[in-house]
């Protein structure tokens, strides 16, 4: 085992904001402290990768209601708790810039920026009715057997 | 190590439609590639092993209501998020139909195929009023001490 | 790795009665089969190590928001599932009595008996203004890194 790097491998199931937050914070601690990290973007997940503009693939019936019904983007998501009617995740965003901490498109920028691997599950978006042109550039596409080769080798392996 | 087989070893803790399809999707997969896997099924994701039939075990009250509220089987829960009253799950249901992919009840069947363990929480059991003829057959019970046996030499280890 | 223990790592991020109560199950069962275990407590999870005494330290006005809607204490707690207005704990409770099973505070208390790490998560208390007074006593304050440092050594490591 010497000389090869700690891995760090991440479902990112949901598509709550608090959720993916906390994602993304391990994934980039674990990237500062020299992991190989992965991120599997799948179902809800998927969200966080969204462009924020407002695109028009074309789509069946069902896809298109899922694209309007589901958050455009790491910045419209709601909270897993205490959403309030999205009045919690307001507040979240007030305090997290009260004390200087990170949103989530700057963590999802800086785990870019430190290499972290963003994949979004192939099968899922085809369910979700989602288009690569949605989705952030640099990502990757993947499906569970390439989730499952990165995570039997993981050391810290998690579903959020 | 050689000659070793990997081990997946999962949590279903939640009794959603969608995650139980994503445990039971990393599940397959890795069976698929030859990994030793069971899922330990406790608290609301013991909903996904019962029977479809109405059973009527003599119950005391608490664990009759629980018993009615909650979904009877697999093909009756609901979804994590957009469940809209029920509508979400439907939509779900048709989009995997369209796209030719599982549906729960079908990638139960497949892990029972593929000789994936599938455990009931016994403790949990307890709790909620489930008795055994009201689950699947060739199910395992079991407790926290078998999980942890299992799951402290596993390679990929989830709760889901 | 002769002689060495066993670890179990589990953030609970929850705050959600049922989930606190899985994640102190498996951490108390690992710990009577000698793991070293640390629980990580960061965003709602925060709120099972709440005091239940009313305090009042001073705090700014989205701070005082999140206290005083946030649950005081493991027993005040709701469910992921079923929750009906708080109509849900109160049968689980009754229930855990009914069956002499162990309630959150006391599966809490037999995890500080046992000697588990019960951590919380110094950024997330910024977050949500929660301040040491607030939390129960005995406990450690810590961030990412810390949490990483264990969790790459861990057998069992599971996001709650």
């Amino acid at each position: 085992m010497t000389g090869q790097k700690k891995k760090t491998t991440i479902v990112l199931f949901s598509g709550d904001y608090d959720k993916a937050m906390a994602a993304y914070i391990i994934a980039n601690g674990a990237a500062a402290y020299d992991h190989e990290v992965t991120i599997f973007h799948t179902f809800w997940g998927l969200n966080a990768l969204r462009k924020d503009e407002s695109m028009k693939p074309k789509k069946g019936f069902l896809e298109k209601m899922f694209a309007k019904m589901m958050p455009r983007g790491a910045d419209k998501m709601g909270l897993s708790n205490m959403n309030f009617a999205g009045m919690g995740p307001k507040m979240i965003k007030h305090v997290i810039k009260k004390h200087n901490a990170m949103t989530l498109p700057q963590l999802i920028e800086m785990a870019q920026e430190q290499d972290i691997r963003l994949a979004a599950c192939t099968m899922t978006m085809d369910l979700l009715g989602l288009q690569q042109e949605e989705l952030l550039d640099n990502i990757e596409y993947a499906g569970v057997a390439a989730y499952l080769a990165d995570a039997e080798d993981g050391n810290v392996n998690l579903f959020i």
